[in-house]
């Protein structure tokens, strides 16, 4: 269990308040008693989560509406198994790896996670400020988040099976350990690093693991000739569109269930205004991104919008409580903008990436994790320059390691004849619209 | 903030009972303490609030499905952006123009929202009954619903950037405007006018605004040729469906968090039954444009059904707290009713609405607001007319003074060979379906 | 109303446990006061019970997904049909013929529900443990989840009204009475029949039902050629892997509201404990189907991963609150696997059903009420047994006169020559998808 969990949640226990003595602890007092605290905490823990678990489809129907329709059932696949493979890894190793005894090291136990005694029982000590189970799950659908990063970059090209046995090894491994260090008071936690909901520990984490593999993968065939940059357009924005609403809601959750209480004065305040702030650098990423695509290229592009509302909401997910309304429309406006010019960027390096999301989910969230010592006063610069980079290294090691092995042993590539003919054909012999697009064609 | 907000929040606090003496305070006595009440109301508002955010990806979605596939990738940009737009005017003037210190009067301040101080304070007497940020965003996201509406009956053949010129002064002036002369305890507030979820505050409001452009910009070609109407149907009626659900969903929110309050016996039983009443208005609303429909045309439309149901859903918002079940299944059935022979009417007057925004949410919202008076001893016919008849001519008048203003200096309507093209190709350059439809006719 | 809601959440009120004996309720203690109690579970009925009423979304978006593209819609049309029908059906019959005096019989009142005189009362003592309209409101959906499973097995060929005159027999008459016998205190909750969020109770009354239907109406033409089985693929998969992640996400409603009470630290951790066996159900189901046709047909296919999926979260629901991780994965896990073996079975007796609603609702159905016994020792296999076989008979009789009573008047099936046109053609003169697949072939 997050340390911080503790610390915001139970001290809104009144009980408890007496104990504490330094003045963040103070600034939560809470009438609230125990029980009723709990119950608080633990229902909004479900509905947080429930919200984020719902990205799971977000980035489904993004990623369906973004890749050909050639390769569209095999994006589903990836998408509902990489979710399930999340929530079995995640019991099975992972979270007890992230929070179980980690004090200021590397990483918890290796052990399974199992519901605590404590739930058994009947008197309010053996309880915490929420139920285990409900933090378990909330903890688990971010760490599905950040897998759901990497299907979208590696889209049209890659494996099933070795995409997924990749997977497993990042939410059972890589995720919590990275995730330890901060969220489970390890080292980065006692140097001051900070990052409220996850703009490095979840979107950057899969922002590193994605451009790995986009480089040790190699572009789609046609992607790059002679020089240009083709497009191949996505078979579908209405359901890209419909994928960027359903992150849009679920980041609500996202963010707002990282202040992990809500039973007091301070801890609801405090979740409204990240719901606000969450909203405002959304809707401001949105309008940067359109207002750059139009100056520059004289047209707005949808998906740029998108990706905008996405970039802005990944720019504030490092501190959504401390800004202002217009400090969240700045920091969110600027991840929408980077957007923009570092689509460009990576096509410049040939670094093929189907949904944009290295520039949304890395790009933007090292922008927002430097951010942080804009509005909040307890981060420090050079703190949050070394989380970025001490994460980034070791994802990008890890990962190198993993894709280097799966590629040297059972291949992490298609053929390019199956590539052509599209990944629904070769690796699941259907079709994801047996009478439109490309499967009329072979009606 | 709104006064009834405070009336009924406030009663709530039983140390507050004492203080107050209507018979509509004594009714919300509670013995839950302030603390407890704060958290409740202000949980409360964040979920129901989601859910009304999520009522944006309804209508991405309806508009999507029911405009022809050369146009779903604009009007994926106009919804996406529009709820940008709402979300950055609403802070910078709308809020306090509605609320702040009307007092009786036509409007508030001209002062951006903010954060109160109290939110940082640490004595119970500074907090409301719930946080202010968690009624900033509740009641933005009615008013980007309101210009949700507008989208749908100008698709197919406005300009992106005047309709989203428009859109900015919808949300940041007019809709504030007519919404402070009620919710913000204007001078209508004071007559005694009632509106519980906004029938005519939000969706008349959107509906005359949707009208009023209608008629300027001027039907889509080929809509009416020698006399006859041709349908011109939408590309793809399952995103409808999908859209027509999750608006559904999202109305739950809408009129079940306009009770302002959970925390006791009778504002949670309020709740609870605005929620049964809802479905059931909405119920009735499908079952009788069904039944209609068969009759009339001997055959069922499911675009009849999915917008008996939104009609529905208008008609009871107006009150969905007093009717017993039966009261609201007749309220949502004459609903469901209207729409059926409103679609034609405005036809036969060459106005075209591309999703039936305008009887669904102008006609229903008349309705709803009339019919006030059939469960609710409170209200007066009259006065009901009155608050008609003012708000609509005030958004007719500024909404065409609006659109005279944009037609005649930028212009509002694309060029016949871009509407022939589509808005996809003229405006963004790129196509919603590229390998289906009008997109593989240009493979 | 439930009995085994009086228990549950009256039970937490700490002034009523005084009055109680028994170990099952001295083991729900709770210091938290009615009030406050009345008003966790209210609000937590209508969160849990909004994510169910999305379920008819999801059920809607799979059955579009899963049929051609020339039935998509009416299918659309029957799935918003049938839930307002059951909205209105079960306020008319089936509420109080479920709940309101069964004691340990068959069936309750025929009387209408309405909303209790004792909301429009002051006093505590005239409140219950929630809201009367929010029981309403989480029980009316589960019976509209029953409906939802017929529609999709008997896709792509029955008739539009025919159809919604079974949904109204269904939802106001069969399910009420089977929920009767167990969640309206009947004949078997006397006999310790245990089925905690309906795996028999709603799943295999679905299941059953459309069983019963599909043999009565045959299988589609081309379904069954010269002893071969076609597989007449669906439209759209992405759309159906929109539904299952609606469906997954419902679920949390589905279960976790099972727990009919919040309000204290059993309560709450029960609900939590719920959610995480509720996704390790699923996330089970689907890792296990994909690994099975891998294993058996060399290939993985996505909608035996969907149904997988849907196959873990039928087989949790009779039991998800006692099972640990380890047997919750188990549980979830045969699931999966059993969908994989009976959708060919079905096949080879020639049922069909189009989107293996069968081998999900009913065959995981009966697995997850026979495994109660595995980890709740109150559960005893024999009277699980009866209870599958009572409620199975039933369904079969009183579906078969109703479906063999509509055959010989009205009729049940098109013609040859519309089901060969679509139904989309046939009953509603429309198309789903007028510029793509079906459509496009008639421009």
């Amino acid at each position: 269990m997050k340390p911080s969990n503790i610390l915001k949640s139970l001290t809104s226990v009144a009980i408890v308040v007496a104990l504490l003595t330094g003045p963040a602890a103070a600034q939560v007092e809470s009438t609230i008693d125990q029980e009723t605290t709990f119950v608080f905490n633990t229902f909004m823990f479900l509905v947080m989560g429930f919200l984020v678990m719902w990205m799971a489809a977000g980035f489904a129907m993004l990623e369906s509406g973004m890749v050909r329709s050639k390769n569209v059932a095999t994006i589903c696949t990836k998408n509902i198994a990489l979710y399930s493979i999340a929530g079995l890894m995640y019991w099975l190793i992972g979270y007890n790896l992230m929070y179980d005894g980690v004090n200021g090291g590397f990483f918890g136990s290796l052990t399974w996670f199992t519901y605590p005694a404590a739930e058994a029982l009947k008197t309010a000590k053996d309880y915490g400020a929420y139920a285990a189970a409900s933090d378990w799950f909330f903890q688990m659908v971010f760490c599905a988040t950040a897998a759901s990063i990497v299907s979208g970059t590696l889209a049209e090209r890659i494996k099933l099976w070795p995409f997924l046995a990749f997977v497993a090894l990042l939410t059972g491994i890589i995720y919590p350990i990275t995730g330890a260090w901060k969220w489970g008071a390890g080292w980065l936690e006692t140097q001051g690093f900070l990052d409220f909901a996850g703009s490095t520990l979840v979107h950057s984490v899969g922002g590193w693991a994605a451009l790995t593999g986009a480089i040790i993968l190699g572009p789609r065939l046609g992607k790059y000739t002679k020089g240009m940059t083709n497009p191949l357009p996505g078979s579908s924005l209405p359901l890209a569109t419909l994928g960027t609403f359903i992150l849009w809601l679920g980041w609500f959750g996202f963010n707002g269930g990282s202040q992990l209480a809500i039973a007091s004065f301070e801890n609801a305040s405090a979740v409204a205004r990240i719901f606000a702030n969450t909203n405002t650098a959304a809707a401001a990423g949105v309008v940067t991104a359109m207002a750059v695509t139009q100056l520059v290229y004289k047209k707005v592009d949808l998906t740029m919008a998108l990706n905008g509302a996405l970039a802005g909401l990944v720019s504030i997910t490092a501190e959504p409580l401390t800004p202002s309304f217009g400090m969240a429309a700045i920091i969110g406006g600027v991840g929408g903008a980077i957007v923009v010019f570092a689509v460009p960027l990576l096509d410049k390096f040939k670094i093929d990436d189907v949904v944009g999301a290295i520039p949304v989910h890395l790009a933007a969230g090292i922008w927002g994790t430097l951010a942080v010592p804009l509005t909040n006063p307890d981060g420090s610069f050079l703190t949050q320059l070394t989380g970025i980079v001490a994460i980034g290294s070791f994802v990008v090691i890890t990962s190198t390691i993993i894709w280097m092995v799966l590629k040297t042993t059972v291949g992490i590539r298609i053929s390019p004849e199956d590539e052509e003919k599209g990944l629904d054909q070769a690796e699941l012999g259907l079709e994801a619209y047996p009478e439109f697009g490309a499967g009329s064609q072979r009606l």
